[in-house]
C-alpha cells in the first residue's frame, strides 16, 4: 500500500502534513515529493514514469495555474487526486478550476481547496478497493469522527 | 465490477449518457438511478446501505446545491465520484463548489461540469485497483484518443 | 416557542452567539446541537425526526459545502433558516450557494453570510404568525434599533 | 391565509407562475402585485402598510440590484421570502446577493433563483406553524413529489 | 454648494473621511448623516423629502445589501452617486452589485469600491455644471495629483 | 444642453439607441461618435479636447477591457457616466469591473451594464443642476414611469 | 518568420482562423496543429523539442483547465501566447486563470477570452523585434483599423 | 537591451522589485517609471513617444480598473506586458480582467498578477528572439530553478 504525495512547491508542505499524517496513522506507505509541472517537467515525468507499478494513488497539490495534477493524470493510469491550494490571490478560486475542469479523457478527482486530510481519506477509501483491511480502518476512523462531534455536541449543548 | 450511477433528477439523464455508454464499453455492470438526496432522503438511504458489499463506485450527479454526492459519501465507504451539472443560473458555479468544498472527513472525488466521461473513466481508474485487466483496456482507450487527436492534427495541419 | 440551532462544527458556535443571545433576550427556548450532515448522519436524523412536534423553526449553520440547512429541510416540514458560514477560502461564496440553491421542492429560509443575529430576528418573525406577542416585542427591538441609528446619526451629523 | 406575491416588474409574471400555481393548490388566498420599489416607492408603502394585518407571508420577487424584498422586510414585521430572478446580465448573482446579504436587523428570508415554487413552499411551511391542516397538505405534497422522483427512477433503472 | 452625504451604519465612517475632507476642502457645504434604508426608513424618507430644494448632489455609502443609494435615489431628483463599501464577507462584490445594478428608470452614479475620494470629485464634478468656479478648482486639484505622481516618478526613477 | 455619447465600437450602437431616445425626447442635444481608446487613441484626445466647453456630460460606453470611461475622464473635467457593455465572455462582468474601479482621482459614474436608458438619465439628473427645467420633465418621467407599473399592477392583479 | 499555433482540440479551430488570416496576411509562415497536453502529451513534447530552432513565436490554445500553453512554455524558452477558450461552462473564467496565473519561473503571455486576433498581433509584436519590417506592416495595421473606427465613426454621428 | 517598468502608483513599486531584480541580473537597462493613465496622461504620452527606438519590451503594472498597460499598448508597437496589481478589494480581479480582456487590435501580454518575477522573464523571452545570447542566461536561470525544486524536493522526501 502506497501513496505518492507530490507537491508544486516546498512552501505548500505545511498544508499538506495533515493529510500525511493520517495516510501513516493508516499505516500506507507515503512517498513526499516536491516537482513542479513547470520548474522540473522532466525529472517529473522520470518520476511519473518509475511509479507505475508500485505506486496505489497519487495525490497533486498545487497552486494558482494548477497543472501538476493534471500533468500527472495524463502521463500514468493510476488515479490522481487533485488537491488545490489557496495562493496569496482569488481566495483558490484559480486551482480549484485549474485541477478540477480537466477536459474530456483526463479525470482528476478534485477535493476541497487546502483539504488535504479529504485527499488522504479519499486515497484511503479508492486503496480499500483492493485491500479490504482499510475498510474497517476506515469505519474505526469514522466512528471517532462522528464520537468527536457528539462530545461537542454535548459541551455545546449544556452550554 | 459494478458501479452505481446516481442521479438528483431524471432530467440529468441525457448528460450522463457518454459516461455510462464507456463504463459499458468497459464492461462495467451500472445500475442507473434517480434518487434525490432531497426528494427521496429515506429511499436513498435505503439503496445507500443496500450496496456496500456489490458496488465498487458509486458516480452521483446533481445540479444546483448538489447534495447529493456528499450525503451519498457520508453513508458509505464507497468511494464517491460527484459529478457537477450546470443548471439555467449560475454556469455551474453552485453545482461545482456544493460537490467539492466538502467538509473534513468525508471527501467527494469531484470532476469537471457535465463531464460525465470524465466521471466514467475515474471510476474505472479506481477499480483498475483491484481490477487489473481494466488497466489493459484503459491503456487501450487512451491510445485510441491519443490517435483521434493525432488524426485531428493530420486534418488540420494539412489545411 | 422554541427554536433549535444546529451547527455543524463547534468551531461555528462563536459566529452563532449573537443570534442565540436575541432569540433568549425575546424569551423563546433554544435547544443548541452540533450535528454534522456529514460525520453524524444518523444522530442528525434521530435528531430531526424527534422535534417535529416540539420545534417552531430550525436555524441551521455550515461552512463550505454547507448541505446541513439542506439535510435537515429534507426529512422535516419545519422551516429550516440557512446561516452560510464563511471559512478559509472563498470568502463564503460556497456556503452561500450550497445552502440557497435549493432544488425545487425543498426550500431553505437562507440569510446573509455570518449573520445569526438575522437568523435569529427570521425565526422570530416566522414564529411571530403563531405567538401574537412576539409582533410587539419585535416592533419594540425594531425602534431601539431605529433609536440606536438615529444616535449614531447625532453623535456623527455634529462631528 | 393569504399570501402577497409581488413582483419589481411585470416581466417577472411567468417566473412567479409555478409558485403562484402551488400557492392555490394549497388553497392560500394570493395576492398578486406590481410594485417597484424604485419606480413606484410610495404605492410599495401604502400597500405595506396596509397588508399588516391580513397578510402571513410576503414573497417578493426582483432582478439586478434587487432591492424589493428588503424594502419591504424594513417596513413590516410579515415575515417576507425574497426571490432573487435571472435578467440578462450576470446570471443571477447580481439579485441573489442584492436580497440575501440584508445587514443586520432586517432579515430577508432568500430561495434559489428562479425559484418560484420554493419560495411558495417555505411560505407555506411558514403558515403551517398557524395553520396545522397546511402541515398534513405538505405532507402528502411531499410524499408525491416523491413519488414522482420514484417512478423517473424506474423509469431510468429499467433502460 | 451643498452635498448630503449618507451612511447606512457608522462603522462606515471612517472609509468615507476621506471624501468628506476633500469636499470641504473645496468650500462645499457637507451634510453628515448615519441613516438606514432597513433600520430608519421612514427617516430616511423624511431627510430625503427636506433636501429636495438644498442639496446638489448626494452621496450613499452602503455595504452588503446596499440599497441605501437606490432607495434615496428612487424618491429624489437630486443625483445619488453610490459609494460601495467593502464588509466582512465577499470582498465588496455584494454592495457593488447591489448598487450598480439599478433596474431601468432610476440610475445611481456608482464609483469604486471603498472609494469615498472618488465620489466626492465626481460631486465636485457635477456640481461644477452650476458652479463653474469649481472647475478652476478642480483643474488646480488635478494638477496637485499630477504633480504628486511626477515626484513619485523622479523618487522611484532615481533609486 | 448637451450630451456626447461615445461608444468603443460601432456594434455597442443597438445597446445605446434606448438611451439616445430618451435624451433626445428630453430635447437634449445628442452627440453621437464611435471613437476607440484602443484603436483611435490620439482622435479621442483630440475629441475630448474640442468639447470641453460645449458639452455638459458624456456617456462613454465599451465592453470588456472597458477603458474608454476612464481614459476620456483623465483628460476632462466634464462628469464621465461610464457604461458597461456585456460581449460574448464573462456576462458584463470584465466591463463593469473594468469602468467602476477607477483609481483615486478620477471618478466615472458607473451605470448598470447595458442600461443605456439610466445612463441618459442620470445624464439628465446631472444636467438638471443647471438647467432646472429638466426637472419637470424628470418629474414627469418618473410618474409616467410609475403610472406604466401601475397599469401592469393592474392587470396582474386581475389575472 | 514563423509562429505555431497549437490548439489542444479540433473544435477549437474556428475560434483560431482569425488569428492565421491575420498572420498569413503579415506573410509569417504558420504551423498549425492539433496536440494536447493532456492526450498527447508525449506527441506535444516531442513537437515542442523539434521546433526551439525554427519557432519564433508559439500561440498556445486551450479551454477549461487550459494546461496547454503552460506544459509548453514548460519545455521551451521560444515565448508562448495564452489563449483562452470559452466552453460551454463557467463563461470562459476557468481557461482564463488556468493560463494566466503561471507560478514563479514559466510566464504565459495571455490575451483575452476567445481573441485569437490579438494572440496573433501580439506574436507580431514580438517577432517585429528581430524583423523590423513587421513594424512597418503593424503600423499600416493599426492606420487600417483606426480608419475603420472612423468610418463607422462617420457613419454613426450622422444617423 | 533595455526594458521599461512602468507602474501607476509608487505603492506598487514593492511588488516590482522582485521583477526589476532579475532584468538586471540578466544586465539589461531598466528603466524604472510612474507615470499614471489616468493623473498623469499628457506624461505617459509623451513617455510613450519617445521610447518607441530605445526600448525593446514595456512591462505595465497596475491595481484595481487597471488601463496603464492598454494605453500604453494602444500608442506604441513596442510589445506590453501587464502586471494585475491585487489591492485592498475584489482579490486581484479587477485588475487581471481590466488588462487581460482587451478589445480586438490591441493586444497586452498579460501574466499572474502581483507576479513581477514572470513579468520580467517574459519579457526576456521576448527580447530573446533578438539577443541571442539571453537564451543561453535563461536556460541557465531555469536549470537553477530547477536545482532549486530539486534541493526541496531532497530536503521534503527525507523528512
Amino acid at each position: 500500500m502506497k501513496v505518492a504525495v507530490i507537491m508544486g512547491s516546498k512552501s505548500d508542505y505545511p498544508k499538506l502534513e495533515e493529510g500525511i499524517k493520517i495516510l501513516k496513522k493508516f499505516e500506507i506507505n507515503v512517498e513526499t515529493r516536491v516537482l513542479s509541472a513547470h520548474r522540473t517537467p522532466k525529472e517529473l515525468m522520470d518520476f511519473v514514469n518509475d511509479i507505475e507499478d508500485n505506486v496505489d494513488v497519487i495525490i497533486a497539490a498545487a497552486g494558482k495555474a494548477a497543472h501538476l495534477p493534471g500533468v500527472i493524470a495524463s502521463n500514468t493510469l493510476i488515479p490522481v487526486i487533485g488537491l488545490p491550494i489557496k495562493s496569496s490571490t482569488l481566495d483558490g478560486l484559480d486551482s480549484l478550476l485549474s485541477i478540477v475542469q480537466m477536459p474530456k479523457g483526463i479525470p482528476v478527482a478534485t477535493v476541497a481547496i487546502d483539504s488535504s486530510l479529504n485527499a488522504a481519506l479519499l486515497a484511503i477509501q479508492i486503496m480499500s478497493l483492493r485491500y479490504k483491511d482499510l475498510k474497517i480502518k476506515l469505519d474505526n476512523y469514522r466512528k471517532e469522527m462522528s464520537k468527536k462531534v457528539l462530545e461537542d455536541d454535548e459541551s455545546i449543548s449544556n452550554l
